[in-house]
């Protein structure tokens, strides 16, 4: 048995700090970079490479909208192809950094709003695929677990990472619960170690509805730009590894 | 004998357009792209790479400043490791395209008030080379012909094209007479073409002051956001191909 | 008998150029001013609001959403309160250079998907009506005429000036025919002038379906960014004027 | 006796955050308002309007460069004119808050390298005055004591603030020592108390080289952007209005 963590690192631009890479980066295993369009810039971009090199961590280009106000996570309209450029555009960048580091760039994971849409619009789901799949077909896509984008990425041919997330609650049908829903975030951690212990043992959690749903998944994303993340995030690895699952970055076989 | 024929290309942005690539990219043989930062955007990067693909021309990073609004041409203060780290993310973000339209990145040539920083500051310089380098030494890099960024480049293993300005007249030193000088740019195309035969017959030019100065050089700059630009190409491009000078990419061996 | 024209002025950025406004603006009586979100510069917003002084043309501020890539056309989610705080950024940064020329501020017209929202969807009218009530309860708003925030501006004590697009067809509702449509755009002058004279005989359009149509409005829109906006708006002022109407600013009494 | 504490506000920007201007706030009498160029957006300048006025502190515009990438700390070449639109566009944007929050803009301070920039340099302090006269020759510049600028904007009839940090060294001159000398920040709280006091009861201070240096002033700057800052504010404050010094919005007579 063997699991990732991924996480968002390298958000911070500028004089702007968000985040706490450095606190949050031993115990994870996946980090997914921001190439400079929500947010990070080239000096980020360069010492979050480098940190996630120094501790074993495989580097993934976090593309996102070109809306560093809305901080990617409000929707953009976008015309056919844009979605796709946008992509390819920031994968590239971020690969100039990987490259020059001597790291091999291992996944893709769209951010915020553009993440939200792929899991569900075919045409933004097709652009993502397309983008990762033309750069380089070994690259892995992460994608919600269960949504049109996980599907149509494994149809085309994708390396997928269905993602789960262990603080957040989910419906009946395998959807996240909206953070609008009373309990869709849950806080104690006591609760996220027991969900994700039951999660490796049987291969379900318990819906926000109090039913048994099944959810494949291949990484686990916690949320880098909260205070206590590094707690949580090392709270998952222990509870993890003392389970006897290892964790390891999702590109090694 | 042979030489190449550079114009910086795809420097529209959004609904903005500059220059007339699709008249000028027949005569020319190798394209620089604009990356983002001083112009260009995704879309236009895709159509740019396409289109110079189509005419079998050559396709470079033309990496700038992050100044839009100043279109790259003004000096912007930097810290130690901007410009490297500016320069890899856009050519990171061009080779992006390039890849995705099966084509080899060919050159590096760093735009407007870069590329005249790095052709007299060692800082710079170094920073320049260091990004090129780390990112592909099989790169060339095009700089000012007898610029402190051309022999530091040459001493670094570089390839590097050495560049000329056909419609610019030279000051006995073999430095780029400024703009502001009487006489600077040569509007007349016959002249032109003299100065062009002579320079390839003699290995020499004559200067604004009358002397005659020997100019090494590998590649000719012709501008692309005037109108007449796509006219002057071609007038350099027949002129060279009539006198037996054959007119290639300059990455072709 | 008396009306206005009005037309997007100011949207050039930087080295770029968008429109002819100095062929255009002598035809026009009031300016919509881009702000520096979608479009414009502190520079360009100077020389636009000297040019309109110059050509007596009233001034207005034409604020979009902070989308420079997407020119203010595409639609941009936004939290409540942002619609309201972007408008008012905007009117205050343009009002700043009409007070350096000794111009009065004339209008506010939104542009592009913020005007196109703004017209069907309450919560953004309102926040536009807000944002110019607020800062100035003497400006006028321009919008489509029969449009939800025609209706709300008015009922809110504005002063609207409702408008019409001369060379576009109009559904049977009022509402402008989108684009999309075949005839939606009317590109023969002569068929512009007939229209544009019985709009003001009879208070009425044949509408893209044949049907006569009532339509109020008090100014009508000229595009800029086309090559031949400037013959446009020569042909509708003249054909306006040598039947006796009076074409001035909207602000003038 | 009375002078003004200064600090700079609303710097944060989107989903980023610096400062902590709700501890700062009560215990400063002068905003100035970053303006959505060097940081700062429309959202984050209604509230930080808002906070000011709650507190009774006056409201000033805090212009810089359009560069949020360098949070405008660094230098960037400028054509004639630009700066004296830039400064003109981030009034204007500012005073709309204003106007809309119901209070008069009292004073406007340059952000930054174009605040140094202008301390020195002829033409930047000429734009910088003219920039703020044809707004509004009520308004109060902020300005380094014994500088430049201070001395041309007072011959050209602009009200002065002469501003002085409490928490810096000064050299012989009158100018403030550069922050890479040692001993250029001074940390210890007793020890600004102490010069503070001594500044007001005798004019002087002691330069870096121990000299007694007098120094005519209005205004104390605070800076906003470390964690201690509402600290140094309350200490500062407190000092001077235990002595009996009032410590009042500059813009009040």
């Amino acid at each position: 048995m063997r699991t990732d963590i991924n996480c968002d690192m390298g958000e911070s631009f500028g004089s702007y700090r968000i985040g706490q890479d450095e606190k949050v980066m031993p115990f994870i295993t996946s980090a997914n970079v921001a190439c400079g369009y929500h947010a990070g810039d080239p000096m980020i971009m360069a010492r979050t490479v480098a940190l996630a090199k120094k501790h074993g961590v495989g580097v993934g280009a976090h593309p996102g909208y070109p809306d560093l106000l809305g901080y990617g996570r409000r929707n953009l309209e976008t015309f056919p192809g844009e979605i796709k450029n946008y992509i390819l555009y920031q994968i590239g960048a971020l690969a100039a950094f990987a490259r020059s580091a001597g790291v091999q760039l291992q996944h893709v994971k769209p951010h915020g709003a553009m993440y939200n849409l792929a899991a569900k619009d075919e045409r933004a789901a097709r652009e993502v695929i397309e983008a990762v799949k033309i750069y380089d077909p070994e690259l892995i896509l992460v994608t919600l677990a269960g949504s049109l984008c996980a599907q149509m990425a494994s149809d085309a041919g994708l390396q997928v990472a269905r993602e789960v997330f262990p603080d957040r609650a989910y419906l009946n049908n395998g959807q996240l619960a909206p953070r609008s829903m009373a309990g869709a975030v849950i806080h104690d951690p006591e609760q996220v170690k027991e969900r994700l212990l039951k999660l490796f043992k049987t291969g379900k959690l318990t819906s926000i509805d109090g039913y048994e749903i099944a959810l494949e998944m291949d990484t686990l994303c916690v949320h880098g730009d909260n205070p206590g993340a590094w707690q949580l995030a090392r709270t998952i690895r222990e509870t993890l590894e003392s389970s006897g699952i290892r964790v390891v970055p999702m590109g090694i076989k």
